[in-house]
């Protein structure tokens, strides 16, 4: 009854995209430098806060800024590939990531990519 | 039936030394300087920890030392009169405040003062 194509067919949900072992490498190439990239900007925000404290609140000021960069990293860098497009829609928006860095993605999912990022765009607008 | 001095010595805590105009006026010159001191080392190690920073991890190490020492200058400087002689103790101990700075306390004040410290150096050693 079920056919090897059927079965392929069953991936839990529906809509979302399977990756291919070629497509996996580019992701993670992707997220690992957009990733290090945002990191290196928090260190030198720190770093430049940290250089401009002159009286306790900055102090104060600083630890609110780690504590929500943290949160936020931690929050958008949510490698499942039920999230990637997602994920990759918010880097392009956000200028962390280019088109050329998805290059190797199949069309399907850069098109969703795109879309996502278009959509955070206007929404941001 | 209550006589003034009778009233007087309702204080709420029995045990609660009276803290006079002129000792206030100590106390709160050596509380205020002892926090600002506290102040200016944690902003200079703030500095050096930011300067030092190299990879993700030290900034997460920088946002979790300054909650700790948040934490606990909030729980250490208690200015309320009934906390104050453990509140000093623990400055004298910790070699924030000198005795000098609490000259204007009555004696059984400083003697008290005097006391937790001591407790304190002995629950340390």
């Amino acid at each position: 009854m079920t056919s090897p194509s059927a079965t392929q067919d069953r991936y839990p949900y529906q809509n979302d995209p399977i990756w291919s072992r070629s497509e996996k490498t580019v992701a993670r190439a992707a997220f690992d430098a957009a990733l290090k990239r945002e990191l290196q900007e928090v260190m030198q925000e720190a770093k430049q806060m940290a250089n401009q404290i002159n009286e306790p609140a900055d102090l104060w000021d600083l630890e609110h800024h780690l504590t929500q960069r943290r949160k936020e990293i931690d929050r958008k860098y949510d490698y499942r590939y039920s999230q990637l497009t997602h994920v990759f829609g918010r880097l392009l928006h956000e200028q962390r990531l280019r088109e050329e860095d998805l290059l190797g993605l199949q069309e399907d999912k850069r098109k969703l990519i795109r879309s996502f990022a278009t959509f955070l765009s206007q929404d941001a607008a």
